[in-house]
């Protein structure tokens, strides 16, 4: 087992190399200097844990691929991810001021251009997966990270999943119903970037991609689980964001349906299932197996 | 040359076809009764004029590409102009309720969706393309059509033109301007959908596309001329938007900038300029020359 230490080394290469990668695709841009790419990067660099390109380049090393020929779907699906978090924060959406302890892209800049950054950073995902290097294996995978990357953010993946979220404000929705919504919202975009390391390191093998899958839905799920615990019982400056906003949005929760416990059961049975799927690989898996630890005991 | 009614029944057959992919799409959808699908069902189906595909199908068809290998790169982009629509309606863009002649998407559902039907329907175009069926020929051109999607859609290409145009108001842009914001706004995606008829087709003659960028570029320009054109001198109900929408947001114009007379005779060269292009090709160009009259020729 690796040390804790030289984990967290690990995630904060990655989370550097990431956020290099972004302002590098940012700096290409004709119009580097114009608010909307002002807008795309405030949103796309400020902070974040950069969780998704971390399971790229993780998993992409367990088939020996090199870390610069993970760049290219790392950073599609970070921006993915970060163009969804500044439509989320908008007015007509969540509503929230703050992100990552700063102002959100709306705030800072304006709607009008937190929309269009939105739109236009989810456009450079795509140009990203389309045109960016990638290994002579991933090369050959390269429209199947594209169709990956697109069924997992859409509307049956994480666009569904917020709107899914929306609909059900003070509905109380059961536990199933919050499962659906989650594992649409946050999880298919996490089993998009588990699939796209593997892929991008050139596996096509159906087993390895199906035990993957079980490890990224049990990770994805346990994400969730904890992000409601840390909404209950953290506080506003550790989150960097209001503490208590599912109250105050009205949201179902796990710990609002399961009890504080029982959500923290359930966050343990997922981080099992996610270390017996590991487990069931031949490859080197420790760095995995400490990213599934770091899920359930983060506290922000 | 063929005759204008033959032409017409060209446009409306393709209109349909466009229109019936859309509906195929979005019927496959798991989700396909949620409101998030009703509002993309809503934004991208409801009339328009189907500019884009109509030619992916016609430049395809110079190339003898079927029709139906040409429906991939058809709808993919249409998706993207239908995504464009729907945010630039909403209340902190343009903030327009009218939009061929019904209510804009946020007004018959809510912002929220809006935003979201948006957001999934960009992402649909990008699933299209990568998994959408193509010819042979096409397939080669797969990701080379990924690629010019993407960069003609993004902050190099229409979402910047939005911003610029955004950013223009009040403040009395001047030709050069002008035509920047309208070559990115409307004219990037216009050239794409005539690249991608090209690339669907198997064309990779650099000689052919640059002519076909030519003539692109000048449609582009010419539908947005006369855009400004008729913005002043039509009447509400025949563009199904408001009449004097551009004056009431003090925006710069080419007849506001050449006089009217002026901005007639901009839309004529441009259209010969189209003609030019179109001569030079070895190919049967009839409906293309057709659709470039119409473009000048249109009174909404």
């Amino acid at each position: 087992m690796m040390s804790s230490n030289a984990w967290q080394q690990q995630l904060q290469q990655h989370q550097a190399r990431s956020t290099a990668q972004i302002h590098g695709w940012l700096d290409r841009q004709v119009f580097c200097d114009n608010p909307l790419i002002q807008a795309m990067r405030y949103g796309a660099t400020l902070g974040g844990k950069r969780v998704r390109p971390f399971l790229v380049y993780e998993v992409g090393a367990l088939f020996n691929a090199p870390v610069d020929a993970l760049d290219t779907p790392a950073t599609a699906i970070e921006m993915i991810h970060a163009y969804s978090l500044i439509h989320d924060d908008l007015p007509a959406m969540d509503d929230d001021a703050l992100r990552r302890g700063q102002p959100t892209c709306h705030i800072q800049f304006d709607e009008a251009h937190a929309i269009l950054a939105g739109d236009a950073l989810q456009t450079l995902a795509f140009e990203v997966m389309a045109t960016g290097p990638l290994s002579q294996q991933g090369e050959a995978n390269r429209v199947a990270m594209l169709a990956t990357l697109a069924q997992a953010s859409g509307a049956n993946g994480m666009c569904i999943g917020q709107a899914l979220d929306l609909q059900a404000e003070g509905q109380h929705a059961d536990l199933a119903q919050l499962e659906t919504i989650h594992r649409h919202k946050t999880g298919a975009l996490i089993m998009a970037a588990v699939r796209m390391g593997a892929l991008a390191g050139g596996c096509n093998n159906a087993t390895v991609l199906q035990q993957l899958d079980i490890f990224a839905r049990n990770i994805g799920l346990a994400f969730q689980v904890q992000d409601d615990i840390l909404d209950l019982i953290s506080d506003t400056q550790t989150l960097g964001k209001p503490q208590g906003s599912d109250v105050a949005h009205n949201k179902s929760t796990y710990p609002a349906l399961l009890g504080l416990e029982g959500a923290q059961q359930k966050a343990r049975d997922c981080y099992q299932n996610a270390i017996s799927a590991l487990a069931s690989l031949p490859y080197q898996t420790d760095t995995l197996e400490k990213f599934a630890q770091y899920i359930i005991e983060r506290n922000h």
